[in-house]
């Protein structure tokens, strides 16, 4: 069977279908962006000729005003995720010749103001102009106000925002946060707290609902702290001298590896060790975190993938004219040295 | 006695000695960028009117075709000293209605094309086009390859490079080795390694001089481990392990925090603490350093207010039309548990 697009020409979908391959796969294969086995892409190359697949009439269009810029509006604080996006999605552009052209904006998002702020950088970024923008933004509500600005220039989203339209990659830090509460459940904790990131940021935000299905499904109480200025270590370090002593609790889930480093730096200063007095998962695994003491347990995003994604969707969007598939990057539990069974009592 | 412009007319140094005022402070004045005290300001604004100082022609040409958008070329990876440096850019151009447009290029200096890519990054810069631009790179021998296509669009350079001509702001890596290695000496250390970072950049290199004059002051032979691939962790860790044990040497200083914070887990993983068995100075008083096993003593390096420093000088530049004076940002010795006295032996 051979589904058709509206227009009754076959989409990149049916090519897949027919090489026996993922819609991501064949995207590869247009885009140039990321590796395509060669039997594979001999499979590919077959089905598009058995088809008749063309690329649609505004890719075609495209193709002969493509500027190889494509612009980047990039929100919040330069920190070790938002960093490691930027760099995949460089690595990617250069492996196709494109450029960045990033717009970098430490937006305040209790500001009214901070909307007009991205639009007035997107707009300015359409005037330069770009083949396509790749948003990275960790606010919510956003993506409404560009949407109506884009026009026909393709956009990709990278956001933890669940329930995502089309075009957005994601790093999923629900399903992260609820890895890393589930490692501690099974490890027989059952008085696990989770030590936040900031307020109003949507990633901080998914790894408290992670965390708090974890326990829901375990049918346990969770307990929250939000001492988060941002995402360095002393919103750790003052949960720690908050908590007082174990006991109360056995276990810590922290919303990133630097706030479980302050975490396990004030839980020192009161005389207590992870894993001995209790454990701590963390989440990112930078490459810090292997070198802690103790080496940290955590969940491995990995924001360089992620960032190449999201370019390769985009990429897809502006050679063959469809919208490109998000292939999914799964974050990953790390077992270090930092979590064990609770103390027997 | 007052001197003169090559035209006769009042410079903003002429400003600055009769309002008894460091330039970088009539500079402030000018651009906004930056606090200047009440009483201050009216003694500059005396100053200009008894002067009858006037901002040169271009600057004037300048401010009707103003694009309110400076470009920044960033090369090598975002790592934490040119995030900050990113970060204290944006809060600048931000506090003046201004916008940065980051071309990054995580460019390999060892490719011969790398100078190439960045000109092309230039001239697409130039074309959108913006105000000035700001130049962050750690590496040496691109500075005149881009003052060539400058024309007469201002550029400052934020680079460790050593005898840097005007427009160039830098962090002062050479001194802040030296600092910390001095600091070393100070406690009685003879047998101090040095943990260098990547080879090719231009402030792993003047940390490996500033390191290797402190040395040299004090009659002693440096000794220089060149193990990093980058500025992660795994260097300091490698220089641990082929060191051995503490004997041979008593104390290290490490080319930046995570380099140390490497080193200190290698060293743990035989058996050997800091400040117990051997003493360990950073780079950089990142974050995290303060709460690391034991916390870290290093030397501040205020990247933030580098990138700050940097905009306030193109600042200077595009509302004055003289060239914006350094306002040198000084390394600062941090002491914490990771150093001491040498063991007796």
């Amino acid at each position: 069977m051979t589904t058709t697009t509206p227009a009754g020409r076959p989409s990149m979908a049916d090519v897949a279908r027919l090489a026996q391959v993922s819609t991501q796969t064949v995207s590869r294969y247009f885009t140039g962006v990321g590796y395509v086995r060669e039997e594979t892409r001999e499979r590919i190359t077959a089905a598009v000729d058995d088809l008749g697949y063309r690329r649609n009439q505004s890719a075609r269009r495209f193709r002969t005003q493509q500027t190889n810029m494509v612009g980047v509006l990039s929100m919040g604080p330069i920190n070790y995720g938002s960093a490691e996006i930027l760099t995949g999605l460089g690595i990617a552009a250069h492996a196709v010749g494109m450029t960045l052209t990033i717009s970098q904006m430490d937006v305040d998002w209790r500001d009214d103001t901070w909307v007009d702020e991205v639009v007035q950088s997107l707009e300015h970024l359409l005037s330069i102009p770009v083949d396509g923008v790749v948003v990275v933004t960790p606010y919510a509500g956003i993506e409404d106000a560009l949407h109506d600005r884009m026009g026909v220039t393709p956009m990709v989203t990278v956001s933890d925002r669940p329930g995502s339209p089309a075009s957005v990659a994601s790093i999923h830090a629900h399903a992260a946060a609820r890895t890393a509460t589930d490692h501690l459940l099974g490890l027989g904790h059952t008085r696990i707290v989770h030590v936040a990131g900031p307020p109003g940021r949507i990633d901080a935000h998914e790894r408290i609902r992670g965390y708090s299905d974890a326990m829901a499904a375990a049918g346990l109480e969770p307990t929250v702290l939000e001492l988060a200025h941002d995402w360095s270590p002393q919103a750790g370090f003052a949960a720690a001298r908050a908590l007082g002593s174990p006991g109360e609790f056995t276990a810590a889930f922290c919303a990133n590896d630097e706030i479980a480093l302050g975490f396990m730096s004030g839980m020192g200063v009161l005389g207590f060790q992870a894993p001995r007095d209790f454990s701590v998962v963390g989440l990112d695994d930078m490459p810090a975190a292997a070198y802690f003491t103790p080496p940290l347990t955590t969940i491995r995003l990995d924001f360089r993938r992620l960032g190449g994604e999201a370019f390769r969707m985009l990429q897809t969007q502006l050679v063959t004219g469809e919208p490109g598939v998000y292939d999914s990057v799964e974050p990953e539990l790390v077992v270090r040295a930092s979590t064990a069974a609770p103390p027997s009592t």
